[in-house]
């Protein structure tokens, strides 16, 4: 597997990243960011709609969340839409929307966002692998320029945001470690990780999932430190894309 | 209100058009048309699932259907996603969706596509009125690409690719005619229209409701007359995309 | 087709009417209403629940809405219940609701009934084609009893009933153009129109469709002329009913 | 509260029934009933679409089931039609329409209606108290009606139909005890109590609950013997409405 | 049947009881019950939320609302858990949790609960026949407990626990009388009752309903003596559970 | 915090445990297992329902699958019933059941149970803290059951159980690092693990979320560590309960 790998790419790197800013006349943040042939639409949304739980503890901070969706042709065969015949989403749209919105959570202050409330909303126009990762890397730029809003209209006393974060997915595939599998390595991987990192190098998630293979705590040590690796350059990236010198 | 239409233009223009074909790499046929700021990424998909309707009644044909859907923010504020709590999509989503699917099942023949469904998703990625129409507009290529595929790939014995339609809205507003409406004009208008024609003059659909202000036959008339105008320089411009000669 | 319609009527002529009002003790307004073999029970409920965007905009007039039902047991086969097993209702019934809606508020002038809500409530008892037509000329009679309910009671300054208005389909079957169908006419039609008009002659809605026949701008104004022609005999009857003079 | 009961009636009276046969031209069997202001029409629909259970058990019989639905406007004020907003039906719908169909499966021969399903259908046009003994009252003669279609029309080999049921409500109201209520007796009342039973004078539900007063044996005796005597008069009803001799 | 019942028990015996108080660290009341293989868990939760009908109509009393559940495998084949796929509960467990909630409404003096709400759940973690008469059984010890947590948290000036109730199945088998049946007898029952009665002798509910079955007043009359002397004898040990002499 | 853990337990410890097999009649596996106050019911139920997935595409083996669910009272305030009202489960849940259905296909070859499905039930009774991850080892007891049965019955050619897995949760506060946290830990944790292993010592999950807290790799090797350690004992301790010889 690993010697064929899309854009004659190496196990340990990923796939050109093509980002887009402001690609939304309405949203306070926007970005439509590509990694390879995986396309998400990230928009940051500001309201002052605080979910219930945060009124009734009257609690002293904002609040971020995030919804996840998948146009139904964004893969290789049409997927129905979710939830428009009853019974809600599914499992995995659920598990993806609230890892974004942790690992999001992670970047900003809420404090500093009193009364505040940010969604982000991830909509995947086109699925080849890697779109939970790809999206908390597009949204984290949206987020960003959200805080440069809440800032410039005087929303906030201080701006929110905190640090950069990003994500990364990495395989196992018997002996081989591979970094941002696309759709076809995916579907075949023994042991998939997904893990989230702080420009600061902490660690905000590390899930490690035996599909097919259980592994070693070795594999594991090594799933983390190329996926750090891949982080940092992807953090790099985002802000290049803001015009932000390291 | 006539004096300040965006894009400079006047009362019986439409605002400029974008097309983007093949955006999608999965769909069989796939367009991203922007009719001013409004921008819908229309994809077909083609399958062998026919509707329950035709396996029971054992009909001699196939069939085409529509989804339409507006991500969340699409528009100047953010919408919740239909579907997403139970009980079902909006009235306003069923009408939309119904109508481009009866508007492009006058594009084909739907007996040359015996075992064949073909879906249209048409997703609003920006919102700034007539999203209706511009669905139809930029799906009646996606389909054209799609019906080129059948052909290529042996699936139909003949082209079922019959005749554009396109589709434009008309609003009144007191004794002015208003052509390809934008949402600021749309949601004072006193009363709207949608015509969706084929390439032959024929209409398909004429819908023409009041909101604010019923109307006489005269008017009825004159917004016949300017949307037949705009219509056909639509389907002109559909067939430029695909490269066809008119 | 057109030589054996139901009742021995010509193309133009719409089905025997009877009207039977204040068939419910509780309504404010109620009308049992017959075209032919079609039975719609409406009545029209008076109440003090204003719906939440008038609440939100802080609006100045009340508001008028509709609801569309079938019995399972009005077609001549049995269909099963909208929304008992989750999945909310259909397209259909919402397009029809919807239309009943918009058609009737063009009857009264909302800023007459502050913080006055009526539901007009459609029930087909018996179905046989035009049933949305039929519920909006037996809705508009219930809705002139509400009124008068509203004055008699003193809810408000000014009687806000405005004019009537009626409903009629209309079909274009190859050269013939039939108005009122009967439902063995509407499903094999080639193309179908609902008018709406008021009192003052004004069209409120004017939908044609082509179901499997486009159809011309020629056809399009003999539906219209046909259709006005039935509207001004419906609204007499609708008149008669409650003891108007003309 | 007995001095002064609807229709100058006394405690053991029940009000006055109108029943009208084949208001409807679709159902196989269909009956307009009214006790008093309570009007149900009840529909009985012949099909061969079996339940689950009978095709996965290969039973050797048909199936009777039943349904029950208020207009919205059949109570004094409007209430919202269930299922249309998800959530599914109230139970109090539910725990009726478990009753009538209970009720009216002792009206036949289930073994003689192989691959034969009868649904009954219980529209409540107007409710004022009694409306499901009413319904059963009714639908035990659309049922009746339905079953000589079957023989009519050679789908059975014998009539399944086996004998009349009927149904009353009876109350205890301290010291008294009513007969048929009326819904403003219903609301008030101490205890409730709906009696089911056959032409041959056997029980077949007996249901008889404290609202706000709990009850002697003595008292359940009492209600017993009121409602046996109602149900005699009520069979000899239906047995006039269909023409038959007792 | 009669000859071989479970337990070796006779046809007027129900079967052995086991009543575990305190079996949940959180519950103001609770108690795991055991009428032989019937399992049911029941607890009883003191809070303020009212029903919406008590905080609308201004009722200066509180309320009591009970809640039936049966574990996917409480049966010998498992069950899909009720609501998980949208369309809500079954009637079956409707009708359960609405008897549960009447029946120990009467148990209770709501005008003492000022402002008080209890919910009582009842989940059958292992069922065998007599689920709904357990739940009843055990939540009324569980309810006493809550009635004392709230004297003790002086949350109510007077304990609004009134009498004990309980209830008891009894099944008609041709001519045999079986009080208590378990699953194996219940599912080939010709009619079948559920009797709850109070301390006082007094009749809370009489639910009779043939199945297969009808019967004659003496049955009734039969069903009625045996299923008061059960549940004189179940009382007895609701009260020596809670320690309480008789 | 950890100077006052419950059970007097240092950081590194569990709480104490307690297994009880066979708690149900009906179910092929079942056990009662409690993490301290953490009680949660596993069943494992066997059938030949194979998910659709593997019937379409003809795949050659069998499967598991995973429900979790809460009693309402479970928790020190009472929960609503998920999917009682519409709107299915919530994301937690989902989240857990497939986690838990992930875990339990380790411990089994799935090609060893052609044509057999297990569904495997975890209902907590009373939770404080730790619940999937006491499912996880409760439910694998309940699976070796199930197996063993499959093996009894004739119904598998060889047993399908491959090894124990067993599951522990670990949370990162401040400088400590605490073993199977229990609620009064986990509400107010800076970053939370859940660890599911094989007996074999390969990791199967290993999920790490930042709550409040992100960290560094080298407390994310000290998470690791602990949590081998204490998943071994709990192995043993299952094995224990099976009677299995180390």
């Amino acid at each position: 597997m690993s010697n064929t790998r899309s854009f004659n790419r190496s196990n340990s790197e990923f796939r050109p990243v093509k980002i887009t800013r402001n690609c939304n006349i309405w949203a306070e943040g926007s970005v439509l960011i590509e990694f390879g042939q995986t396309k998400v639409l990230c928009t940051a949304s500001v309201s002052n709609k605080l979910p219930q739980f945060i009124k009734d503890q009257k609690l002293n901070h904002g609040w971020l969340t995030a919804e996840y969706n998948m146009l139904p042709r964004a893969t290789s065969t049409r997927n129905s839409r979710e939830g428009r015949k009853g019974g809600g989403i599914s499992g995995r749209t659920m598990e993806i929307q609230r890892l974004i919105g942790r690992a999001l959570r992670n970047a900003v202050d809420l404090e500093k966002m009193q009364d505040i409330s940010i969604v982000i909303d991830c909509d995947v126009l086109q699925a080849d692998g890697g779109t939970r990762t790809t999206a908390i890397n597009g949204a984290c730029i949206a987020l960003y320029d959200a805080c440069q809003y809440l800032v410039t209209n005087g929303l906030v006393a201080e701006n929110p945001f905190k640090e950069f974060v990003a994500a990364i997915s990495i395989g196992i595939d018997n002996d081989d470690i591979l970094v941002d599998l696309d759709y076809s390595e995916d579907s075949n991987i023994g042991a998939d990780c997904n893990l989230v990192m702080s420009e600061s190098a902490q660690v905000i998630e590390f899930q490690l999932s035996a599909e097919k293979q259980s592994f070693s705590k070795q594999k594991l040590d090594q799933v983390y430190t190329l996926g750090q690796d891949s982080i940092e350059k992807i953090i790099t990236l985002q802000k290049e894309s803001l015009g932000i010198d390291k």
